[in-house]
């Protein structure tokens, strides 16, 4: 018999796939502009295919591989019995990242034209149509998340204290995708994308996504590839790691909520995606307006709403205790945490705040001052990040220790990180309109559609920027509450195997400060690799670029460039300088957790994840400050496009892209990548 | 009585400074070249001693207000008796420490102009003098260093047991000073470069050193500020900290070697300064030669003989058990990691090899792929570094728990740091060497010498620019040693202080993680703040040299520039911005220390140590690797001098510039002062 939780859970994703179905069939029969921009489209959409089917290949078989060792791990460590569950929930876990990510692409590639061609008429519906169609993403991968879990939950016996730990596969196959999907897809879209610009903009001096350009197509593509199906498939593993981590944490609660307590974290997550269902609906266009209102207004309704969930929620399902209000605190943490590190992100990214005017004035003394000046910024931008996910974890452990149940503290940041991320499937919609209005203003430009549609895609084109540093900033912050919980869960679980208690990671002894300081640098050199694959893929992008311009016909404009031909040169450099990278992150840490043993590792795992988030912040929050000081001297400020000040800023803004839609988010994924392997190769470490 | 081996150290100390003496007489006497050389130098010196006389003036202020602090701490948590021991130990350290750094930098400023005299003549000779100069600072820092922490021992009683406890207050003075000094003087050095070569070879396109540059000189102070009185405190600091904390350590083992295992680390590295005077005396210049050679090879006899000397010390004060022959192959582990640290270091930041070839390639598709290649490679650079620490501290607490005695792997460890600073005072030759070489190539750049003199300088200057690079190497990896002593030093002190074993630092409990994210987040904006101070002093330098170039008579070279007002705006825009990154490091752990308690403080500090070793590593190198990397065109690669790569490569030094002469070796000193802070003000803790 399956529980009323489950079944709750169960019906409200099955109604957002409806309200995703239903929207995305009203959305693709809008008209889909000029045989021009289609053409463009078109070319966005083979490439697009093309390289996820390629990418999606790769990663199957590197996937498969893991799956025996996985399997394996577990036979040969006398666990027989939980070789198979675990090596099944895992596939499930990387097959459903997938299609998550395949979804988020292929919902964006038909969005876009549908985008600029409302955009001829109205910049409220252009808003409309690309919101839409990144809420449409947002839905179905947070449903596909909970539905996954709950599923393999179900499928793996439902039984509350043993089938939490087996579904930690589950999250391990997601973070593995997502891994593989961001960092190649980070490195796709940056390569078109610098490589483009410098060969277009810096060598042939022509503008940005002009049609003679031959990488002007991969560059837009890359925002698909890139931004929609990374992040998807980040996020993705963020709620279903989370659920997980909160699911373990539950059983030791086990004698006082029964399964409500395994059930809780799921049961809000999907309480969440109601309330994103509802902000998603208030969002309205409107012509004329700025597109980041409409948007905050729906995200602030969707939290409000959460909040009230989530009373109710804690009251059904905690309510047994007397003191279950101080876990309904707990969660409001959450809440009040994701809205924070959307407004640090956006004072750092935004110019109508100082740390982006800085680096504009900055930029007036040449590109050395502006990187200085950025990079400076970046490294700040960890300070308050820092001291609010600080003050939640002890908050909302007060909090939860406040109920005066045993481990109730523990709990208390479990139910912060359920908070934090019932807004999820409204910040994937935010995040994935980014990429999609980026599309529709290419698509406008390549097709040569006239001033006053290009002017209405800026304004949205803007607001996509915003938010995709914004969602980058959230996805962050509920990834270090996320990952806390994992540690915690790891330590359960090795616990659970050894059969004695281990709660104490002792970094004042010698192997744990020496994992301390190993996992310190992995992020970093992981980082570094991230960095020089996108270098390496744009040099191959720009000699390929080189020998098509050597055509007098392609620079006069009388001859189409061979597009195919540098999508596929992209696609080859992406997915072979992904490779190295993500085995290191694999590999690196099992040497460790094999050779030091579990302690160590531990040790490892913390000091990674806090560098790691770090480094994220750094890496994103620069990015994003570049590209804006960029557009605001584009806007007109320090002399504007072409003067001395802006080719300072393009410097800047350069150096900033591989900063922020690579190295970044791969971090993300990284830091759950390493808490969900430890937990489930937990054997091999004892 | 004094002991034999505090005598042995005393008797060591009196004879490298009567050598440092006898060179110093010697150089003296050498010729002082053309009355336009000593014009240059003489502006030159008035500038540096009139930037440090200010400086610490400002400097003393805070650190009266500091010793009254921990006066108080101590008076009012009940041990009156500590309370004006630990103060005076306190003055001591901070006078010795500024008292090392004048010398410094006054050998410095008077060792530049005879080596540019003397390379009118000779390239050997001016190597030798520069060298000697360097050498004459290096056996002086180290004696001081010595000195004082034995005497300090013995004025404050001797007591085997109880002194070294007392002691901590030298080695919080110490470091407090070198990071004031540090980091002024890192502030002063690259803002007066940013600003010169922004405005002289950008703006108004005159070369480097040009006498019509008003901030040519400024330019020149800041190198014996920075780098001579700077890295001078940096290395007082380090020797000093780490026999402190090692002789901490000794004390536990009191029942088993008596005061031979406390006096141990100090007579050993007096042995390491006999070693390093024979390296020195050595170092032979030969016209035509490449300086490195004559440099590397005394490195190489400091190190065998450092080497021989460790055996006979260890058998003479360890000696008394049977397994001693383990704690002389824990000190090679650190003799060994001090060659290794530097053959990395000149891997990554020299033009033979891949790295630096790699960004000069960079280049020449311009100043922003340039910037990504360093930053990679920067990244990277941490990987062998925390590898070859991470072995280092296992191997040698792995030989002495060999030794068999209760805590020997510990008391390993600090053999190891004890054999890696051996070589300190000969490191410390070459790296003072470094500007004093740069500083006479600009004297006799300045002074209008012929093309050969210049030549023969300009040799001088690139191995100038590697060994600065190599001791920061150097000093990073002993830093490290260092530190994980002070650690397990503030944990016997708690322990003592408290009464009860603390020997845990749980990272898994709320309050240390959130102070381990905290520690590694000071990390990250104290170098954002060090940062951000040079590009705001260099903006005021900027307008104060374009006020001058607006006056015809100064460009046409026909009036002389006022060198002193930009020394004078220099001088207090570097001691302004110095201040916010000082308090915040000083105060914010003492926060997070009063309010989160011992426990979380330590992990707070484990990890900021962590992450501050890591980012010293990635802004030192990629620093000098951007510097090379365009040293490596300007020799005629990629297009030479002026060529777009050129161009490209000159941002990226300027970037690079902050990075490794303000940041990263502002972290070294950092990590220090939180270890010793921490430690000093233990019963604020508990």
């Amino acid at each position: 018999m399956i529980e009323t939780a489950l079944l709750v859970v169960i019906v409200i994703c099955v109604i957002a796939l409806a309200l995703a179905a239903i929207l995305a069939r009203n959305l693709l029969s809008q008209d889909e502009g000029t045989p021009k921009m289609r053409e463009v489209s078109d070319a966005i959409k083979v490439g697009a295919e093309a390289f996820i089917k390629r990418q999606y290949s790769t990663i199957a078989i590197i996937a498969i591989i893991l799956a025996v060792v996985i399997f394996a791990v577990y036979y040969f460590t006398g666990q027989q019995s939980l070789a198979m569950y675990t090596a099944f929930a895992y596939i499930v876990g990387a097959a459903c990242s997938a299609v998550a990510g395949v979804v988020a692409m292929s919902i964006a590639v038909r969005t876009n034209i549908r985008t600029a061609a409302a955009a001829q008429h109205s910049d409220g519906k252009a808003l409309d149509f690309s919101f839409r169609g990144g809420a449409i993403s947002g839905l179905i991968i947070t449903s596909m998340s909970l539905l996954g879990v709950s599923l393999t939950y179900i499928a793996l016996g439902a039984d509350p204290q043993t089938t939490p730990f087996v579904i930690i596969g589950f999250g391990f196959g997601a973070s593995f995708v997502a891994l593989f999907a961001q960092l190649g897809g980070g490195i796709y879209t940056k390569a078109a994308d610098v490589g483009a610009d410098l060969v277009g903009k810096v060598e042939a001096g022509i503008p940005e996504d002009d049609v003679r350009n031959p990488a002007t197509i991969a560059d837009l593509v890359g925002d698909n590839v890139g931004d929609c199906a990374g992040r998807g498939a980040d996020l993705f593993e963020s709620t279903a790691a989370e659920n997980i981590g909160a699911m373990i944490l539950g059983v030791a609660l086990f004698p006082i909520f029964g399964v409500n307590g395994i059930l809780f974290p799921i049961v809000m997550c999907a309480l969440g995606l109601l309330a994103s269902m509802i902000g998603i609906l208030s969002v309205k266009g409107k012509d004329g307006a700025d597109p980041m209102d409409a948007m905050n207004r729906g995200y602030y309704i969707t939290a409000i709403i959460s909040a009230v969930f989530l009373f109710f929620g804690v009251q059904w399902l905690l309510g047994s205790t007397t003191g279950w209000m101080y876990f309904f605190y707990a969660g409001l943490v959450g809440i009040v945490l994701s809205v924070c590190f959307l407004r640090v992100t956006l004072y750092y990214t935004d110019h109508h705040y100082r740390p982006v005017k800085e680096i504009a004035d900055a930029s007036e003394t040449g590109a050395a001052t502006n990187i200085i000046t950025g990079f400076s910024v970046g490294l700040e931008t960890t300070a308050v990040p820092a001291l609010l996910i600080g003050a939640s974890l002890i908050l909302s452990y007060w909090f939860g220790s406040m109920t005066g149940i045993p481990n109730g503290g523990l709990y208390g940041t479990a139910v912060a990180t359920v908070g934090m991320l019932m807004v999820c499937a409204y910040v994937l919609a935010m995040d994935t309109f980014g990429p999609i209005a980026d599309n529709a203003g290419g698509i406008v430009e390549m097709s040569g559609a006239p001033e006053e549609v290009r002017k209405r895609m800026d304004s949205l084109d803007a607001a996509g920027n915003t938010t995709k540093a914004l969602t980058k900033g959230y996805a962050i912050g509920s990834a270090s509450l996320a990952v806390f919980l994992l540690f915690n869960a790891y330590m359960a679980d090795i616990a659970k195997l050894t059969g004695k208690a281990f709660d104490v990671v002792n970094l004042a002894s010698v192997p744990v400060f020496v994992g301390a300081l190993l996992g310190a640098m992995l992020v970093f050199l992981f980082a570094s690799l991230a960095i020089r694959a996108v270098s390496k893929t744009a040099q191959s992008v720009i000699e390929a670029v080189r020998i098509q311009f050597k055509n007098p016909a392609i620079m006069a404009g009388t001859q189409k460039p061979d597009y195919a031909a540098v999508i596929d040169i992209t696609t080859q450099g992406a997915l072979r300088n992904m490779v190295l990278p993500g085995i290191l992150v694999i590999g690196f840490p099992i040497l460790i957790g094999v050779t030091m043993k579990h302690e160590a590792l531990a040790g490892f795992l913390m000091v990674a994840t806090i560098t790691g988030i770090l480094l994220a912040l750094i890496l994103n929050n620069s990015g994003g400050a570049w590209d804006n000081a960029k557009k605001f001297i584009e806007s007109g400020a320090h002399g504007g496009k072409g003067s001395e000040a802006h080719k300072a800023a393009v410097i800047g803004d350069t150096l900033g892209d591989p900063f922020k839609d690579t190295a970044g988010p791969s971090l993300h994924v990284l830091i759950k990548l390493l808490a969900t392997l430890t937990l489930v190769l937990a054997p091999l470490f004892i």
